[in-house]
């Protein structure tokens, strides 16, 4: 057998197969098993001390309790989802919709009920899913997506999978550099490339990875502008809305989501989940979509695995229920703005000046940019010294795609807050402090 | 907003999205849901009546009682799955082909225990997950998988939303008809087709749809017929073994896996699931790869979701570390005889004769063919018929790819005890047997 093997020639993987490459994640991840002393500050996890273990076995006894209320948890579903968790979850988001809306009614924007509509609401296994799912019922390798530059380098592994292009947009304080999107949409007009560009991806919430929110009017601009250059596209270019950090906000009022702005019904995608504001091993996340990409990407996901696992949609409908996810969530906003803090206060004592970061209101990053275009790159000496002091970071230049048509910075790093203690975030940034003052 | 709109000619949708079509067991829900007092012997589901509602309860309480043992079930995992369950399943199985192969001992196969090394399983959402992460990277559109036929419907469902050509291989009683396979592969190899061909594809155990077992002989010839065409195809041509309903057997003793074979270690993909002999609402597959295909897997299932839900994971591997696992499955098999032999009573009893079928010795399924080529598929006035008399079965048309190359059957019809209580089994066959009267 061996002698046939050697004679074999051919990739037998497909052009996908062959193209996937290698997460960042798990080069990151193998850095953190290497070193079991290291403190990472790399980890998108969650924070362990508020894990709702208690609430979880709670909800659990409960609905085990009887044959009748148990037995349904233990049977498959259907591909959208349980029917009682896509009502609970579609009328949760209109009342966050409509809490951030009143509070922001200068804005100009009307709730329209009729969009918040269980039928239109897929259950997902987490909001990763559904970016999985959008890609490949939108996109044929080739085809362009416009991302914030930087972005949720998951989603950029995803594109790179399909072979996507992605053009990268600079994010303001507010949200898009809306001058910069338009110029990109005229640019590619021009190229011709427009009926290649097929969505436009936004994590308007404390966004990861740099935490950023952008504000109502933003988003609208944005989807205007969009919609402006869909004549020359030939077809519509969706808004996806990834608010996976919407609800781990811990300073300032909520803001609306681009659903609450005409014409959304067929034109915003908004993802969001249960993973990061309940419980990350639960992987239950949701998408509210347009009618024409409801049907194809419900086809798709029957194809993955004909619906999400019945004993976690079951959980979650009872914490959403009994009121059981809101006090959660209460608990996890107070214990994320005290990490928070312990983070800003760390960064104040031992980052030296010249290293420009903002205080988060919410999610689970904070972003730095170091001065004089140090490098902190994946092979950067920096980055190198920081693991012989036991500290690690995820270096920004991973959450920039491959745009060819600008450089991406590599001065950068994304410090998470989530998963680490009070004391390794205190140890972890005093550590990274001195790394980073003996390079500047 | 609405002339824009109109004025959108091409699709926005991918090639696959495009091309995936609804899958018939919308088809099929659908007719459920519109008749309530239907008795579906058409669906996957499995028994109502045994869910391990006590032991998942009880499981789940061990799990969460403390938030050291619980706070990791809802955490975030690995890609690839968790390590105890993962450890914990590949022993499983290593049991099972030892086991197996101490009663087939004459067919003179080794287990090689290196096989079964943690490293090399997936952990996934289901084995659907499997089959669809595979199906992504090896084929491209236009390659071929070779499938039984019959064979698995969703199976048929990835293929045709990836634009893969499907070639069938009749079955005989034992497992898939050599002479046959070896002509298909000799037409492809001279009509050049052979780089194009990627996987054969066979559900060895209980089959869904006819419950056909591949004896060990069977799956031998098999691989060695693929490999011998290797050198044409200029690259590994994969032997993808479905086990899904392996341990759902209650008669006869149990057949050794692929992987008891020469050389299966780089050939053999063996895809199994608990879902079915656990709990169809925890739904967590595994699958053991050879090494060459584990990493393209593992990248892109690390874009689908990195990684199946924790709370999922370690429920099971409590059910396998503590024996639950296998007291449940002794009651789920003498269940499912028992549901069996009601579902055989009642076929004796009132299907005419002239109708062939088989007594089945593990799996949910009884596959039955009518006589005189007296149609069953979709459209066809005896499913009318039958829908009227408020019974429904799977027509076994949809088990049969479009393959150009035969005429697929029309005549016979798939039949689930799995859901169905025994009454609804004496009451569904009683009813189907008198409309299959009607008509031969």
């Amino acid at each position: 057998m061996p002698t046939v093997a050697t004679a074999l020639k051919r990739t037998v993987l497909s052009a996908l197969g062959q193209r996937t490459e290698e997460p960042p994640i798990s080069w990151l991840m193998d850095l953190a098993l290497a070193r079991p002393r290291l403190i990472s500050l790399a980890a998108g996890f969650t924070d362990n001390a508020t894990l709702p273990v208690r609430d979880t076995r709670r909800l659990l006894a409960g609905l085990l309790r009887t044959r009748a209320s148990g037995a349904p948890a233990l049977q498959y579903g259907t591909t959208a989802g349980l029917p009682e968790l896509r009502r609970l979850t579609v009328e949760h988001l209109r009342q966050l919709d409509a809490a951030a809306l009143a509070v922001n009614a200068g804005a100009g924007a009307e709730l329209d009920n009729a969009l918040y509509a269980p039928e239109q609401l897929l259950i997902t296994n987490g909001s990763q899913q559904l970016l999985y799912l959008l890609s490949e019922v939108l996109c044929d390798p080739g085809d362009i997506v416009l991302v914030e530059d930087p972005t949720y380098f998951v989603f950029l592994g995803i594109a790179q999978s399909h072979g996507l292009r992605c053009r990268g947009i600079p994010l303001a304080a507010d949200g898009l550099d809306l001058a910069a999107l338009e110029q990109t949409l005229e640019t590619l007009k021009v190229a011709g490339e427009l009926p290649r560009v097929k969505l436009l991806y936004l994590i308007s919430y404390f966004q990861n990875p740099t935490s950023t929110t952008t504000n109502l009017a933003n988003k609208a601009a944005a989807l205007a502008l969009v919609r402006r250059y869909e004549r020359a596209a030939g077809h519509p270019i969706y808004l996806v809305e990834d608010a996976a950090y919407r609800e781990l906000r811990f300073a300032g009022a909520d803001v609306p989501s681009a659903l609450t702005l005409p014409g959304a019904a067929e034109r915003v995608v908004y993802s969001s989940t249960f993973s990061k504001p309940f419980a990350t091993g639960v992987r239950i996340g949701y998408g509210r979509l347009p009618a024409a990409l409801l049907t194809p990407v419900m086809r798709v996901k029957g194809n993955h695995d004909f619906g999400s696992a019945s004993l976690l949609q079951h959980l979650l409908a009872r914490a959403l229920a009994d009121g059981t996810y809101e006090q959660h969530l209460a608990v996890l906003r107070r214990r994320y703005a005290r990490k928070a803090a312990a983070m800003v206060a760390a960064l104040r004592e031992h980052f030296p000046a010249g290293v420009a970061w903002r205080e988060p209101r919410g999610g689970l990053y904070v972003w730095a940019k170091l001065p004089a275009r140090q490098r902190t790159g994946m092979k950067s000496p920096l980055l190198r010294r920081a693991l012989e002091r036991d500290v690690l970071y995820v270096p920004g230049r991973l959450c920039y795609t491959d745009d060819p048509t600008r450089r991406a910075p590599d001065d950068e790093m994304r410090l998470s807050f989530g998963n680490a203690s009070l004391a390794e975030i205190a140890t972890g940034i005093a550590r990274l402090g001195g790394v980073v003052s003996e390079f500047i």
